[in-house]
């Protein structure tokens, strides 16, 4: 693994998982595997459980953290080429990449789909033009269209609640007052490519998600019968695909409720958080024994604890490698 | 001690102030309490003193500290039960209070009044849902009607310079231009209450504080009067309580000069900070040899580090008690 | 060495020189030396590579670290004497700088020019205020007028890089969109004033910097006389000096480009970043291998480290001898 930024960067995302349930038993297992080396995390949005669990999981490993929000701290960053940059943006992404590459030994950024341009999103400008001009890992903490730090903790609790059968997962969109990227809703299912289970999608007609990461589910467009058997609720938001960006349905028709809860097979209710009570899901739903919200929101540190530590034996093995040819 | 959030949370104060004072002389005696344990420090409302002080008594005690602005860093918060979440709140209390417990040890919380409303405020909907909501113990870092890290670094200054006889604190207000909490005032005089002194209060009339934390205190509306014979003047502003959130008054003459120190018994000038110079108290006040605001500074590290250090103690009793019990 | 404000600081420039080389060799050489010892870090303004890297300089001597965004975590200082404090500034110089003075045993501070007021910005009024009020050593971080740890950054780089003889050095300034500060070019010729080289300096009329702090330099106005047989080329923007802070000439005829940099004598290009891009210069200077400004910022851990190094060790010796006294 040389980076993780989509499910493509593993090459066994079920050892991956089990290093992560192992960190999750085991926190401090390795806890001088970074010493002396540094995570840079990048932010260019709000963040409550990335910003808080990725410290954490550098903390339980030793390593030193240094934590940047870019445009309130830092400079506007300019990431198109070729541009004279005689307008608001202050330094070029060559430039800030490269620098940051110097003092850290793994860089996390989070850069949410800005939604107005679906190519833009879809092309992972910002991810991708620090993949280039970062010689370090990059480590996505939400980007454009995927945030599989997410997707592995929701599946290390997948994995804690799972019952003998295969499992059926429904994943719900519900409505939101504003609108949202897919990224969490795309990951999810990346990760569903790999993982053992049977995996509808519910959502209103307009809402279908892109192709790109996974085609392996069925489209269900009736909500309750979706729901029916299910061991398993993902419900999140995301804006249109198709009508890039655009909020098409705010009905509360497809708000997660307990009478809903009840079609299912007692089924657990997931959520990545942060979620709006009462919109996306009732209290009733949120405050049962049945919702799983607060340890997808727990696994989140082990879930970092393991692809930091397998991006830094990684890059020891690189070392280690490159020392031999000298 | 479970919480530190006012003076009904400590058993025994006096062990509390002897703690801190132990720490001021020897801040790295237990330079490995703290170890592989996490602070969380979420500010609402600015900060320098509790911020700085907070994450240096953190280190001293070898904790790891996280540090959010929760609004600029993070998402903006709904304290409400049963609000439809469709407004500009995208998290409830609820989840981040159960995600951060998970990621943190103990948790320091910054809250001000907002002094719209006197029952939301003395109800201390912020902090109190902090406590019901969160599984791990909870620390005020001014909170809507208490500053408790405050008043042990008050009177531990106050300890520290004491005349042999019982002294005369008064408690003076004084003017500002803008509208201030009573957090300061109320903590100071709630441990008064345990404190070995006699304790004066002066302000104009209208300025009549809570008699929820402390009432073992003369009112004196003179300030002249107050001030005779005082061995320490502790002078702070605040906005009205019974005009909540009021500015009755501004006139300068109840500002604090050197003319007011000479009525006292060589009193000793006290202020939390940060201070209005020559609105609250004039320069010679403020820089005369009898000013000890620097030294109730200096003294926040060692009270914030006999807090941090009094519940990890309990935390890991607590621990141990639960594993006996298995 | 009792501050770093400025060259004058320095005994022996030579000497830093070659200890901030060594840490470039060896960033762990001294990895206890600032044991239980804080340093705070104060940006009044915006930061990527000062706050990393002094951050980075801090963790390889094993320092902790607290930061301070001042005006957006804490309170808006007030440095004028004597001002009674009935508007927006909540805290006095005097207060805040003894306060952290307690804290934190190293200060950075970043306070860039303001450009309103030539007497203001040179009289250095903030950092000053610091160094008179806090009784720690003061770091400077990019002041008003100086930028030191940049030069240090920016001398050591063309230690690294140069000829066998005596280097021709071009400072030339060149357009930008906005005003900013003289702070790196003064700080650079400050520091040429005792290094071995030649140095032009080359800009439109109107753009002389001040002589306070070199003037062992040529002033050539005609950019591609000056370039001619340029080993080094320092590129810069810098409002005027005489029409103070003023944007007087914004001509592209002044960009670097690839065939100005062919008239140098294979120069190398140096620009301390943040670089607009094809205003400052052109993409073909800024990527071509002759360009080191990535080196420039690679150096700014080894500068920091030095001079964080060089005020611990200080320190350290004042303190025994103040023991002796006893």
């Amino acid at each position: 693994m040389e980076h993780f930024i989509s499910l493509n960067d593993i090459k066994a995302p079920e050892q991956l998982l089990k290093k992560a349930l192992n960190y999750q038993q085991h926190p401090l297992a390795d806890h001088s595997l970074g010493k002396h080396k540094t995570l840079g995390l990048l932010f260019f949005n709000s963040s409550l459980r990335t910003r808080l669990s990725m410290q954490k999981a550098a903390a339980n490993l030793g390593l030193n953290c240094l934590v940047l929000n870019v445009e309130k701290d830092s400079w506007q960053l300019e990431f198109e080429d070729g541009v004279i940059m005689n307008a608001n943006k202050a330094e070029h992404i060559k430039e800030a990449a490269a620098v940051i590459s110097q003092y850290c030994d793994l860089l996390g950024i989070r850069a949410f789909a800005q939604l107005d341009s679906k190519e833009k999103d879809y092309a992972e400008t910002i991810i991708n033009a620090f993949k280039t001009y970062a010689s370090i890992p990059i480590i996505n903490m939400e980007s454009a269209t995927l945030h599989p730090l997410q997707s592995l903790a929701d599946w290390m609790t997948i994995e804690d609640n799972k019952p003998i059968h295969r499992p059926k997962i429904v994943l719900s969109w519900a409505p939101h007052p504003r609108a949202l990227p897919q990224a969490v809703a795309n990951s999810f299912l990346e990760w569903g490519q790999v993982m053992d289970a049977d995996i509808v999608v519910t959502h209103p007609k307009g809402y279908e998600l892109s192709e790109q990461f996974a085609t392996n589910y069925t489209i269900e467009y009736d909500q309750t019968k979706a729901l029916k058997d299910a061991d398993f609720v993902y419900v999140k938001n995301w804006s249109s695909f198709k009508a890039y960006g655009q909020v098409l349905n705010t009905s509360s028709e497809w708000t997660i409720d307990a009478k809903k809860m009840a079609i299912t097979n007692k089924g657990k209710f997931m959520h990545c958080l942060p979620i709006r009570r009462n919109v996306v899901a009732t209290d009733a739903v949120l405050d049962a024994p049945t919702a799983l919200c607060i340890q997808q929101a727990h696994n989140r540190v082990p879930a970092a604890q393991a692809v930091l530590a397998e991006l830094l034996v990684q890059q020891e093995k690189q070392s280690n490698a490159s020392a031999y040819n000298l």
